[in-house]
């Protein structure tokens, strides 16, 4: 059976924010967006969740996620963010891919919803995965 | 301003799951349980969040995340796990000090509550720190 993620890895169409050797981010379908600028990130190489995956891409995947976190403060203005992984069955994990999803959070979001039962009505600048993408750039030149 | 975890981390009164040099795990009060072996992991050097932690902290975190989402499958039968962080103003973050909740999720929990709204009913056949902790010493010998 193919895996969505996997194919997405391979054929690469979808709202990238960064491809790094390890794992790779980009913004979920716009329906499945809890705010503007949630970022799943994800590791290359094929695991059901963080139970099963190998330390080296669980590490990979926590670094990219804590970059990940500054870009939103820094380029989408977030004050905070919050971070959700589900893993294996009845975790209401979607995606048998492991996947971290990190949501930006701001002052006008209700805080008292800290596991994001309604969307954020927060409009941002300019595409998500750009102002992200380009923050990370900044915060890291390649090379 | 003191902070709550870096009290906890002084003085040692908690339900400890493990004790590691880098990041500590344990069970929250049980009036904060999501469900039996609900457990936090935390870094010891002293963060607000993902955002503003070092990235040796965010790795030490999510490796022993790992190790738990294991022990929680191989100790506490769990099909799943559930992966949560809040890090920063309005998040829903109540500890000013980074931490990952690491919840177990069974077969009788509702598959439709990916993010916890409700308390798993589950019980367990011994103090839920204590399997985990077991499934620790196990799958990696100290020394």
């Amino acid at each position: 059976m193919s895996c969505v993620f996997c194919e997405l890895l391979k054929t690469g169409e979808a709202r990238w924010v960064v491809l790094e050797p390890d794992a790779v981010a980009f913004l979920p379908l716009p329906a499945d967006e809890f705010a503007p600028g949630h970022t799943l990130v994800v590791p290359r190489r094929h695991s059901v969740g963080v139970h099963d995956a190998d330390e080296r891409d669980v590490v990979a995947v926590a670094a990219l996620v804590r970059r990940i976190s500054r870009a939103m403060v820094s380029a989408l203005g977030a004050t905070g963010v919050v971070v959700l992984n589900a893993s294996g069955p009845n975790s209401g994990q979607t995606v048998a891919h492991l996947h971290v999803h990190v949501v930006p959070r701001w002052d006008d979001d209700e805080e008292t919803l800290p596991w994001l039962r309604q969307r954020s009505t927060r409009s941002l600048t300019a595409p998500a995965h750009q102002l992200l993408a380009a923050a990370l750039r900044s915060a890291r030149p390649p090379g």
